[in-house]
């Protein structure tokens, strides 16, 4: 049977700040990333998120960020190898120490170390290396054929190949970038279309047309606003009605 | 044969700022408390103080404070006991991760969060509670009869009590008040010459000469600078010379 | 005639968070108590709203809290006077920056800064001190009979007293406390009569019947909610209504 | 008259963390830039930096960064150009309120903040916009021939040309970065012929050989440490001894 992971960010929240519909995306997915307090999330967001999760019984993964809370870590740092190693260890570690188990189910890194890692293989090599030295079996999320991969496959870490079903991608599997047309899909019915197709085929259609293969083990989705769990919810009765098992990834 | 345990506090550098004699004091020492990034210390100098810890062999400690890095978490803050529980388990799992063995000796709160919750029961709870998330046998270093003891036996916590060797207690069993004459004791000779009272008598003399008992398992030293390296070199010779045996507490 | 201020907390988001009704609010009062990065607030946050605040003609204060994001400058720190000096200096200085005018209507503590101070003589001098630096004719808003108004008048600096709408107050003057029954009135008919004895009677009608001098220059009011807004404009129709002006605090 | 102005950093301790040998520099310049609390520095470090600084009578300048304390301001951010605006006017605004006068000597973007507007005309345009809503008539200090150069004059801000005597420059009248050979000049003798070169022909000889001109209104030096400090003694020595005035910096 096909099967395939939704993950969402989650406890993004922080102190007197609230954000995200977190009470309403954890019922339509299979796993969470939760932030760790640099770029978004603080202890008591994070203890009542992995609480939330555990209930939920869905997977829980680690969202480091850049320590940029006023950037939401979305804005690009310069930062040494050895300092995104340290502070992913220093986040997963983090909280890794709210779950009952010890262990969480995965890694994912947030915002602009991501996308800077996704294209830069020395900062993805320095997270794969952050990881290991939490736990040298904790799954990284990684943006399907990116630099990410690469640097788990070369230290061995295991990884689940991300995908995104709201964007479009160009003939190189790269995304289009987010300032061009046709970067983000907002039909339901679109997004849809275009998971199906990345489960079914394990390929994707780009903006050009061509079809060209795509592994994906997970789906990134949104629970920002009404709209983005508009969109999760018809992806999820799509998949279901295909006969698609929705579950956390499993290496 | 009578054995007692030295920890300083390590690992207080940030960034582009350096503080205390680490490489000197941790030769002196058996166990060390290393800041975790809120009152001091970054990922980088975890890492690297954890790696030097290990090499020296001491039993490594988390130090976690008050999330006040310019008050250098000396400040008294009103947190609730549920938001202190919290931020302990956060600071304290993220020093574990740089661990080798991903497994701490020690937790010993720090400053202001240190003092507080010796007065404090509650306090004292929400730190056990914040350590035992991470590893209910991860024992606690405690002020010898204060209510951190208290709280750590209520919750079944290992702890080691905690006597220091240049401070002036008073009838009660309290320290005498840094505001108050005599609460310091600067004097080398004088320092080791308590520290072996508490060691050899299981009691100490005090401010007003009346001889107490005192289970003293750990006692807290000092490597800010050449002064207080002086009184620990001193402290270890005396010690030594009196059999007695320098080693991390065991529970 | 008689007249009153309304002064609204505001600029309390920051950076991806957004708090506060602040384009419903500012229609509301006459003048606004602006974060200034400490408690609330970033620099983009605080261009925005001193542009938005000027725009609509309304008192712009200063709104400093204490260093305390997490807590939203609402938890208890103790820190030395001259470091609460300091750290008003520092807020009240970067927001008078952004005006166009280089120049505050006023000051307004936020938060655990403003509770500690109005009944700490010291701290309130402190804070005091700290407003001189910047400008010895910006005035205080500061409680109604408390130690702030004292210490605004024995160092000469203007000062405005602020009176609560929708709190209760006790036969001390003081005003019952949050955990206390009637801490709060929510209902706007209520807060409306509460208000208007205040301003034509210089004079509250306190918990227990009793009636007490009340010199109220402003009236505290809130934009966080939508029913927080309806307060204020049932507030603002019946002081219009008995002839009262509205406008900004004039020392 | 042939004269010249040394600037150099000060004010970069941070709560328990000491930096810099403040009170030795200080006395061998004639202007300073001060750190404003987002890479160094805190509200008592301002005070106490502030007063010192005017007591010596040397001009005083803000000393605005990333907001990054961890990176000491060092580390590149990618920021919006109105974000970097409005931290630039937030920082200046809370330095110049904590002197006497009200009135700042100038402004001097620091570390990464700096380098990247010197090569960035629009980041270079933000600092510019950012001052001027401080106050117009503040004086950038801008790497001389640079982008700050052309922003200040694009804006009408008045700048000063600052020239480094410890660095090498390249034939295109850029500086030698750090990461090749020859970047950085240590003799004092050698530092002191480069900028009494400098002064006297108004232009410097570049690593190639050739003489470039290069208009310095300012020199900047550090104080650091004792080498750095024995640099400016000799190089103070030196230009007095060839009749060049030092003194902060005239538009």
């Amino acid at each position: 049977m096909l099967k395939i992971d939704f993950n969402s960010d989650l406890g993004e929240s922080f102190g007197h700040y609230s954000l995200g519909k977190d009470a309403e995306i954890i019922k339509l997915v299979t796993s969470v990333n939760i932030a760790c307090g640099y770029h978004a999330g603080d202890p008591d967001v994070m203890a009542q998120t992995v609480k939330s999760a555990e209930s939920a019984g869905v997977g829980i993964g680690a969202h480091p960020g850049y320590p940029d809370l006023q950037g939401f870590g979305r804005r690009k740092m310069q930062l040494a190898p050895l300092t995104v190693q340290h502070l992913v260890t220093y986040q997963v570690g983090a909280l890794q120490s709210f779950t009952s188990a010890g262990k969480l189910h995965h890694v994912k890194p947030h915002g602009a170390l991501y996308n800077m890692a996704a294209a830069n293989y020395e900062l993805a090599l320095a997270i794969c290396h952050g990881i290991q030295a939490v736990d040298p079996a904790l799954p990284l999320y990684a943006l399907a054929g990116s630099q990410l991969v690469k640097a788990a496959q070369a230290t061995g870490l295991p990884y689940a190949q991300e995908a995104f079903g709201d964007r479009n991608y160009l003939a190189d599997g790269s995304l289009v970038p987010r300032n061009k047309a046709h970067a983000v899909i907002t039909s339901p019915a679109e997004v849809a279309a275009h998971v199906l197709e990345m489960v079914t085929k394990k390929a994707v259609t780009t903006l050009d047309g061509s079809l060209i293969p795509l592994a994906a083990d997970t789906i990134c989705v949104h629970g920002d606003n009404q709209a983005a769990l508009a969109i999760v919810s018809h992806l999820q009765t799509t998949l279901l009605s295909h006969g698609i098992s929705l579950q956390p990834f499993k290496k």
